[in-house]
């Protein structure tokens, strides 16, 4: 049997980069629960890690497709499907919580949950002919959980119209939009997933880490509450060896000499 | 004495859309105390009706041109204003309260109070011609209470100066800037309204319904908040008859049978 | 010793605008501590002055480059590092304190603190080849204050962009993005900024401060709280003098007659 999801160091030749591939691709990767058992195991696993970064793709032609509708209708009932979509949360949660920035690279389609995944992301990159829909509501199951992670992304009234139409948007769209940061040619995606994954290897571990954990706390404070936080983030980030050595190599104007 | 507002069924032809129209043309539509009484019984009327779908239009020249500055201008009183402003703001968020999508049909002007009810409803689909603004600023009368559905809507700064030098937008901006969802030529506007309100009808209205109220309210929430009030919803909405059918359907690979 | 900071009273020849220049040149008007203090002050005193509008500009070939690294990096201490950036975001929070819109001037570069700046601005006006960036991480010092005010203007995806990968982002993007409002040719940049002061200027100075200073408290409440909150401005401002003089003359078809 093969693994449900695959884990590749040192991806695309960048020291750091981490490249977690969901791999059910007969099925678009849709997200069974062994699937999302999986994938919350990886980020912790990954999260633990010496990574600096995470890229996660999807393996076949479709980046995600949302849930596993034939494993969630077999057994109809409440609580199952209560624990269901917690444990789902509970799963994209977990990539605001990493201190690595993941970035999604997204091919083919990315639906419903696939979407939410893409949105979740702190990155995404997506090639030029991926589409992007939240389409629940076609089958009578509206995105709510997508919703959480996509109206944090796009705008109000974008975000309604994906969720009450199911309508797909492309990549372009996408990028207007905020859903998505770099649209490359389906030939240009590795290159611009590696160039952005490189970028952000190169960066100081823990200033980081330290700036990804502050910047979604202070999304969802008031804004004196929200610099409360950020003084007191920047202040110890100073303080790190790296940070010391990097300010002092500005100063100096020479390069960092960084371990 | 004509009608303040009129209400149509089966409006476009669509089975459960309800076209509501803002009725004082000679007035471009101003929101007097009568008319905003008007309208929210309207909304209070659609809400417990079995609509599926709602689109707010104005008759004549103009969408909406605001308040009903006459009226609001002979009798100057705090208590008065107050009460006033209280009233208007409860039919605006009645929009947001109907378990029905709201799209604003906009052609001609939508300014200050008339450019709010766009921003409240959920979609909006614009004539090319049509023009925005929050132009109180102009009389000395800073669109607060408009200010707060427009900042929900658009990027802060781009609210701002709207709201500081009432200044007009054209529909094309409006559009990037995500105060409305599509642009359409005059000739096209009921074709395109048209369209939006048709899919929005077809889909169940239990999923649809449920899900408007979630939107809404994970918004406001932080995420892990958000998360739970989401998942509880997909939860109740999966154990809907419309959704069990919806997703064997696809399960099966055919088409839904709903009544 | 030249002054750290400049005002301009009547700057542009428009009546109750204020020109607030940062003055250190050959330091990229970096902002030492003696420059957040000179900052305070300035804001302090115009606040409490009779403008209008107020424009803040460098001197020299850029905006602002951020904190001065040199004063920073000399004494290396967390008390001291918490009391900068304490005192750094208190500046900043002055910016929407006070009751005047504050219009960022950017020619050059805005980076780090610099950039934050813009951000916390009400309005912004750039130079076409103005350039934009949150690059501290490049130090391993990521720009977690800076991240507050501008996750605060665009879009969450293009904000933790600009933070992880310390990239610039040119003019055309800021704008499209809605970190700044028009962008205009170095040689008009002047003109673009006197127009949007003068059209400030001329509304009414309270209904200007009452709605900027709701405009920032409603954004942080919820939509209902954020109503309550507008009505009750709304409904004060209606019995200013202004207001009053401003509405009458709309119902009589003239130009208020306004002090």
């Amino acid at each position: 049997m093969s693994e449900l999801v695959l884990i590749e160091r040192h991806a695309y030749d960048v020291d750091g980069a981490v490249l977690l591939t969901l791999n059910r691709p007969d099925a678009f990767n849709a997200l069974s629960e062994a699937m999302l058992d999986a994938l919350e195991r990886a980020f912790e696993e990954i999260a633990a890690s010496d990574a600096r970064v995470v890229v996660l793709a999807g393996a076949g032609r479709a980046f995600c497709a949302g849930h596993d509708l034939k494993e969630m209708r077999a057994e109809p009932a409440l609580a199952y499907y209560r624990a269901l979509f917690e444990h789902c949360s509970r799963t994209m949660l977990a990539i605001q919580r990493m201190p690595q920035p993941v970035i999604a690279r997204v091919h083919g389609v990315a639906t419903a949950a696939g979407c939410q995944l893409v949105a979740m992301c702190d990155l995404a990159v997506a090639s030029s002919d991926a589409r992007f829909a939240v389409s629940g509501v076609n089958l009578g199951l509206f995105c709510s959980t997508p919703s959480v992670a996509l109206s944090r992304n796009v705008s109000r009234k974008a975000a309604f119209e994906m969720l009450v139409t199911g309508e797909f948007i492309d990549a372009a769209t996408a990028h207007e939009r905020g859903l998505v940061n770099r649209v490359a040619s389906p030939d240009e995606l590795d290159n611009a997933v590696r160039t952005l994954a490189a970028t952000i290897a190169a960066k100081p571990r823990e200033a980081v880490a330290a700036g990804k954990g502050l910047f979604y706390r202070q999304l969802e404070s008031g804004i004196e509450a929200a610099y409360a936080l950020a003084s007191e983030t920047m202040a110890c980030n100073m303080m790190e060896d790296a940070t010391l050595e990097g300010t002092q190599a500005f100063v100096e104007k020479r390069p960092p000499r960084w371990k």
